[in-house]
Parts: C-alpha cells; sequence; structure tokens
C-alpha cells in the first residue's frame, strides 16, 4: 500500500464542516466519493483536523493508504475533474508509511478576516465577518499578545468539547490591518494564530473575545484574567465561521 | 418628484444579467423589489447599460425617480437591508432632474479577469476565467493596443446586436498580470478596457480573441486585421461570462 499526502483547499460555505457525519454533506464524503471513482478502493482518510460547518481552507492537508498504481504527478488533476468547483486538490506526494496527517503534524496556522467598513465587500462576503463600525486594533493586538505561550485555554473552548487536556501552545499570534477603501475609511483585518493544536472553536471565542476588545467592551489586559479564569463563560462569544480559514499546516520534514 | 443616483455592486452568478426580463431573476427586478418595499411606489430604475448573466459589478450606476422623503444618506442602509447579500447599493446622491444613468455617462470601464495557473482559485472561481497552461501577456497586450481609438467594431459585437451603429471609442486599454504563486507559476492576467460605450458581447469577444493570441494560435496583428474585416466570424470565441466585472462608469460633472 502507498501512503499519499494532499493539500486540500476549499470553500466550506456549502459543507456542514469537515469531517464525515451520518447523513451530512461533509468535505470529507465528497473527497472519499471521488477517490471511490477514481480508484475504485473505499479510501478512508486522514485530515489534520476536522473544520467547523462554514469554516474554509487553504492549507488542510490529508493523506490515505491505497493500492493504486496511479502515478504521484497524476492524481490531483484526476481528482479535481471529478471533484466540485470548490473542493480543490494541489501537492500530492507519496509519503513514508508513517507519515499521518493528524499526528505528525507540528504547527497549525488559522486565519480569521474582519471586514472593517459601512458596506460589506460582497465578493468576500463567504470568507470575512463584517463589522461596519470601526475597531481599535492596537488593542485588539495587545489582547492577543496574552494568549502567547503555553496556557490552559478552557476559557477559549466550547463547553461541547471532548478532549481530556485544554493545554496548549501558541506559537505565533499577529494581526495585519489591510488598507481597502479610504473613502469610505474601510479595511480588512486578519488575525493568524499558529499553535501545535487548538480546540474546540478555540480560534472562533478567541475572535469573539478580540472583537469586544476592538469594541472598547474588554480591555486588551482582559484576554489575561479570561485565560487564569478557565471557565468558558468569562470569554467573549464564539465568531461566526464564515471568517475563518485554516491556512497552513506545517510538518517535520523527517515525515514527510 | 426627486431623481437619486446610486452605485450598485453585484455578483452576477446568480442572476440572469442586469436588465428586466420576463419570468427572469434580474438584479433590476431585485433592486425595483427592494425600492417598492421600501417607498410603496413602482419605480423604474435606469442603469448605465445591461450586463450579461453571469458578468458582476463593482459599478454600476443607477437613478430612478421617487416621492419618497427618506434622507439621502438613509436610502443605502435602508437599500441594503432590504436586499440579498449579493448586491449591495452604495454612494446614494441626490442628483439633477437631467441625470439619466444611460444617457449621462461619458465612460465605462470593464474588467476581464483570468488566471493562468495548474489549480483555479476556488475562492474566486466565481470572479476569474481559469486557463491552465501559460499566455503570452506580451502578444495579448500587443494585440489589445489595435483596439485604442475610433472604430467600427462590428467584428467584436455579437450577430444578435440590434445597435444601428458599431463604430465606438476605446479610451484605455491595459493588461496587468498579477503574481500569484511563483512555485506553481501562477498569476492573474486583468485586462481593463474603458470606452464611450461598448456593444453586446463587445469585451467578451475582445478577450476570446486575445486568448487564442496568447495562446499562440493569432498573432498580435491579427487584431487590426480583424477589426477591418468588420466581420463577427474573423474574431474569436466569446469569453465566458464570469470573468467580467463592470468595473467603473464615469459622468460629467455638470451632469452629476
Amino acid at each position: 500500500m502507498r501512503n499519499i499526502r494532499m493539500t486540500v483547499s476549499y470553500d466550506g460555505t456549502s459543507y456542514s464542516g469537515f469531517q464525515t457525519q451520518p447523513i451530512k454533506n461533509t468535505v470529507q464524503d465528497v473527497l472519499e466519493g471521488a477517490l471511490l471513482s477514481l480508484t475504485g478502493e473505499t479510501i478512508k482518510i486522514t485530515s489534520s483536523g476536522r473544520t467547523d460547518a462554514g469554516v474554509h481552507s487553504r492549507g488542510q492537508v490529508i493523506n490515505f493508504h491505497t493500492a493504486s498504481k496511479i502515478p504521484v504527478h497524476r492524481w490531483c488533476l484526476a481528482l479535481n475533474s471529478l471533484l466540485p468547483p470548490d473542493i480543490v486538490v494541489s501537492n500530492a506526494q507519496e509519503v513514508a508509511d508513517t507519515f499521518h496527517a493528524r499526528r505528525s503534524a507540528v504547527q497549525k496556522t488559522y486565519r480569521y478576516t474582519i471586514r472593517c467598513g459601512r458596506h460589506p465587500d460582497l465578493f468576500k462576503r463567504h470568507y470575512e465577518f463584517h463589522h461596519p463600525t470601526p475597531l481599535n486594533t492596537d488593542a485588539m493586538q495587545a489582547g492577543l499578545q496574552w494568549l502567547l505561550g503555553r496556557h490552559d485555554f478552557t476559557s477559549f473552548c466550547s463547553v461541547r468539547s471532548t478532549k481530556l487536556s485544554n493545554i496548549r501552545t501558541i506559537l505565533k499570534a499577529r494581526l495585519e490591518c489591510e488598507p481597502l477603501d479610504p473613502l469610505l475609511n474601510s479595511y480588512a483585518i486578519h488575525i493568524y494564530v499558529t499553535g501545535n493544536g487548538f480546540l474546540y472553536n478555540m480560534v472562533r471565542i478567541i475572535v469573539g473575545t478580540l472583537l469586544q476588545v476592538g469594541e472598547g467592551k474588554r480591555t486588551s489586559d482582559s484576554i489575561k484574567e479570561i485565560l487564569e479564569a478557565q471557565n468558558r463563560a468569562k470569554a467573549g462569544p464564539t465568531a461566526m465561521a464564515h471568517g475563518l480559514t485554516l491556512w497552513e499546516v506545517v510538518y517535520d520534514q523527517a515525515t514527510n
């Protein structure tokens, strides 16, 4: 059996998330359906991790084992011709048998985009959260820095999580402000968060809380207090899914 | 009666074009429906010109006459709350009674976007035409220059056109190459064409012909010969609608 690794981009708008669910339209179901058509095999794919309904991906990574003899450079075009236009695979590689898209992942980056301005950009309406009034991005940036390092993220984790430990390490966190239309005073805020792993709804709760910091409803330093409280009720709401994109997953070269 | 002018952006993907059609879902129908809800008046809007099914707009301009007393700064938010998310109005102004969105227009710019690269960018799949192999953009740029000035554009006009004269003036024409992913050798080609008016399918036939120039199937100078032939059959195919956006409409300040 060969072990094939691929990058998967998708527009999550029409899907009930990445991971297979009974009687649900998920990205995994569609990918496995295309693999069945292509190879005749019932293939179970492994991903770097699930994404919620409505969340997008630019850099999801999957792997799967197959007896198929299709040359590695043919996989992407063959699969893309079977996939709907809102899922695209790229970078197919044959990898060592030990490579596992979730367990071998070393770090993962998510990006959340907020568009500030009177009107949304309709061409990006499925990929940006629209906030009609200005936000204090300096305060948001300052709040974001409290998350760096190793912490118990219970306050930033859905109560529906079933993980045994809520301790994760945030390796990088930055906020980029992209000026759009100076006449309309509109700009996009991109929040990039890189960690060794993420809890259920973690990035969306972080962003929902930072939005309140940007609106002046909380101070930047409140992020530190929320972390210490280890209580989901202390943080802000879960930001809407459509602003979130799984940006990149990084692996050790040894497992590639 | 007041004369109100607005800019309308729309994602043309789900519409049968701009202009009202019997039993069809058009942008004009949706706008007039929202105006009826807002004002209680049956308002007929005038646009700078129709756009085809699937074509988008960033800068369509409309005007309409109304007895409504709604203050001008309230129109956009009020209408946008009644419009679907793929149509957004902005820049409402009260203008002189003589202003007419089509007749007062001095020049109009369209943008056509082609994405060259192995895979489409799925997040822009409704707004870019995907061309999987590289194009000779220098040759396309050279071909485009033949269109500048006043010409009979019969060769670049759908045979279904009902216009009396096919003479138009192209004021500006440029091709911009936007590098995207150097590893994948992918780039976007934006073709901007500004004219005093356009014929039915004119920009799409220009682009369909330039694509053949970029593929090496025609020379740059063939554009001159096609113009002179005044024969639609001499030009290339009509490029797909979804790459085209009505970019901007310019008016004399006097008519504003």
